[in-house]
């Protein structure tokens, strides 16, 4: 295990962080995972973060909070917006949602390139999709690379050797069923996991969300059985 | 005041960010200030950020915290890693300093592109300076491009309206002493800001790590005096 290298894995504790976590692993690498607080309504998924990195035998689990005042205008962040319901696929794709969070995957990979820095690891993974992305800017393949290439300019450890820290995106091109079948594949234990964006009280997955319905759908498209509780009705 | 357009200036209470800040408000906009508490040990510079807000009449001023240990490896926030004092010009440019804070600006900038986003503010101000910059590779006017690349594909305005965001550097290409002349162009009360690296109880400078050696050899070449206090001997 000692000579394994450290990988910085970004983990929400939902279906593509930790399917992304398994492929770090699955790829050789140690690795180190970073979760957010950030006032998000569903802070259930730190929980789940925090499962799935233990079954993965994580050694190093960081949870940073970050001020939710920078973050406000979300329906992630805000309680007075609601999340939307019920949305069709055609609506996600349609504008970018009250869910967007500002910033947000560029302000987690800047916290990972800094993690990555100070703990030697010249690896991030991050689990974003362009497919099957709920219409945020920061998901598109184009963005990874325009990151790539600023965090190439940016390091002590980038202007000694040259690219320093890589960015690995292994998702960016996936549908939501192949993300399940590759997640199933690496034996992912999926009642680990928590998308939902709305959950009850106990936990349970409201099922409308549109991560919800990705979800659901990424599973029935794949053949597999969600094994999480959803609410009733 | 009311039409004034919003701009996040990275203010961290120093000689650069204050006459940044001051910049900024010359330019006609009406800044908002984001501060970092990252487990600097130079944290009376965040009392400095406090004076300096208030004397420009900021009306919101944001101190996030930030989690220390994702910024380890540094002697700004390690207790255990000595500042290096009494360095020449020639020393301080030669290679990184281990007063590097990894990753520091990426985060910094997209902090403040979160804050701005959020704020409907289109406009981010940044003290850097890469002429007596002391070897940070993040202060260089190529990094600062990259992040704007970046930064262009990032956000949910980016993509409505193109650019959404413009990141200006007015300081990348000034030395010291021209930073020091133009503060006092536009009035900065210098006694406000705090630039070292390792103050002493009383907040007094050391007069010697690469920051204190950088302001006071700005003021001599301006021939300008420098009104804060420096400890004796």
């Amino acid at each position: 295990m000692r000579d394994e290298p450290k990988a910085v894995v970004l983990l929400s504790g939902g279906l593509d962080s930790t399917t992304c976590l398994a492929i770090a692993k699955a790829r050789g690498f140690q690795p180190l995972a970073l979760t957010f607080r950030y006032g998000q309504r569903h802070d259930v998924e730190i929980e789940a973060a925090r499962r799935v990195a233990r079954a993965f035998g994580v050694r190093r689990h960081v949870v940073a909070a970050l001020d939710g005042a920078l973050f406000g205008g979300s329906a992630l962040t805000d309680p007075d917006i609601d999340v939307p319901k019920g949305r069709s696929a055609d609506q996600m794709g349609a504008d970018i949602p009250v869910t967007y969070v500002p910033a947000r995957n560029t302000v987690f990979l800047a916290m990972a390139l800094a993690m990555a820095e100070a703990n030697d690891a010249r690896d991030i993974f991050i689990g974003v999709n362009a497919l099957d992305y709920s219409g945020y800017p920061d998901c598109r393949p184009e963005y990874i690379e325009a990151f790539q290439r600023m965090a190439d300019l940016a390091t002590a450890g980038a202007v000694r050797d040259g690219r320093a820290v890589t960015i690995h995106a292994p998702l960016i091109a996936m549908s939501k069923a192949e993300i399940v079948a590759e997640g199933n594949r690496l034996g992912v234990d999926w009642s680990l996991t928590s998308t939902c964006y709305d959950p009850d009280r106990d936990g349970a997955a409201c099922g409308r969300c549109d991560a919800c319905r990705l979800r659901l759908d990424g599973f029935a498209a794949a053949g597999a059985v969600d094994p999480i509780a959803y609410a009733q009705g």
